[in-house]
């Protein structure tokens, strides 16, 4: 059986057919920029694609995109996609490819599935990973005994948004402190700055900071910091075995993982999360398509299939 | 079908036989401190029981007892019950009724799974919800999807251990700024003893509070910040609509729930998290014997039985 993946990121989508082993058939990406509409960028990988996989060889579709997702509709509202705007991005695939099941999840939510699936914890002895994506924002998704684990309305695993500082900067949610206005590329880039850093972003920050340059250290440790105290969150409330972290930022390597370890070992007192196990991506940008793929494949589950909103509740205690 | 269901808190054992409707057949409780030993306080229960329900009209047990729990070999270290460390508590209930299912999960695992199956979310529209127990200790359970969720080595829901409050005091746990620290009773008490207020524990805080003792109030208003940020924190991970507090500190009324509900609302961002509804529990002391109760009624489900702790990963990149 072979699915065909998308994966729409803020610069570019990307598309594979992937067989029910995980192997990548057939892929194409394509930058945003360059397509001209994402619409056109869409039609051009799934065209590329049907061009070496026949579509009759597709038996389903998986799309993680960036969100916000309204994944009841099948919308989607990527924030560096202005053009779609509560997008009906699955209507609009079922279009391309007629009569088959297309399911769609959250970018981070597809990476966790993916790294799950093929990856970082392929033996599957993780029953619960969280898998989080450290890029220009921070997202993350949940395997939950062995499960993706979506959530009601498709958002669950958005650790991005916890807050960790509650006398921290406001963030673009409208609340304080959270993970991503301390760990994102532009936020540690933007604290650097602000201390007499002159470089232009997380990639160059990455390079300082491996170099010594003690303002961009202090700028990925205190992401780090962040990160632990979301990472300890997430484990004491889930029971957690792993944590996955990809991204741009994650690429960094040591700069953040050794840090990140620290902290993490120094505030991890309760003996149940003591066998958490933190480690980057083990298959880079494939793993939201992988994960794209593991969604068209699995069984279909209610886990799967996010419900729509409950209509207000008729009693009870309510605030 | 009917069931029995043991609650072991910290000062008393409870037991009820229960049907599959959820209306309790018969019902007893022993204080621990006037039972002499627990042991004979479990044996006294279930005794008074199957006096009055037959041995064999009873087809599985369920316990939720107070933690630590080790679920995958059934034993339990509740703190406030020093005779019991790693305690075979399966196994002590298996001999006293043998030849049926015996299920464990955590004091608050059942009180949440309760509240879901006959109590504040008995429409069972809250497909996710949390419950809370403020007490001596803070601790919570998930249901999650329609499903309880008790995490690999059974201790998922342990809101009262994630830090709030990253310079706050040292937790029992060994961390610092646990919820717990913050919102328990005791901690409660402590804080406004420290700063002049001379009652002695959280029921005397609460009537104090009512009233209008400025001390007192703010001893509700922090406890009420500390859960409120532990409550959003838990609701963007998890996509969560539902929130149930129950225990000694949460029956202090309008004096918890009026800032909670304040400060949830001042800091609620998220589209998705907007639903989220709280209250107090509405089934009383019974929910954790009702949740005990479906423990053991609910179809077999790996969900319902933790998985034992994993080996060792074999491969891939840890820190």
């Amino acid at each position: 059986m072979n699915v065909l993946a998308i994966d729409i990121g803020g610069t570019k989508i990307a598309a594979a057919a992937v067989n029910s082993d995980g192997r990548i058939l057939a892929r194409h990406e394509v930058l945003l920029a360059a397509a001209g509409s994402p619409d056109r960028a869409l039609t051009t990988i799934i065209e590329a694609i049907l061009a070496r996989v026949p579509a009759d060889e597709l038996q389903g579709v998986g799309i993680g995109s960036a969100g916000p997702l309204d994944v009841a509709r099948g919308a989607v509202s990527p924030i560096n996609i202005p053009a779609w705007r509560d997008h009906l991005l699955v209507d609009a695939v079922a279009a391309l490819l007629p009569d088959r099941p297309v399911r769609l999840a959250g970018d981070a939510q597809c990476m966790a599935l993916g790294e799950w699936w093929r990856g970082a914890a392929l033996d599957r002895r993780s029953e619960t990973l969280l898998g989080i994506v450290v890029s220009t924002g921070v997202g993350g998704g949940w395997v939950l005994d062995g499960v993706p684990y979506l959530g009601c309305t498709g958002n669950a695993g958005h650790i991005g948004h916890i807050a960790v500082d509650l006398d921290g900067d406001r963030c673009s949610c409208g609340s304080f402190g959270c993970v991503e206005t301390i760990a994102s590329g532009p936020s540690m880039t933007a604290w650097a700055r602000r201390r007499g850093w002159n470089g232009s972003d997380a990639r160059a920050l990455a390079l300082a900071a491996a170099e010594g340059h003690p303002i961009a250290v202090a700028a990925f440790g205190r992401a780090a910091d962040a990160l632990a105290t979301a990472i300890l969150t997430a484990a004491v409330l889930m029971d957690l075995d792993r944590v996955v972290i990809g991204g741009g930022v994650a690429a960094a390597g040591s700069v953040l993982f050794g840090p990140l370890g620290q902290a993490v070992a120094d505030r991890n007192c309760l003996p149940y999360t003591r066998r958490l196990r933190i480690g980057p991506t083990t298959l880079g940008r494939d793993a939201g398509l992988l994960g794209a793929a593991a969604l068209a494949l699995a069984p279909s589950s209610p886990a799967l299939v996010p419900h729509p909103p409950h209509p207000p509740h008729p009693q009870g205690a309510s605030l």
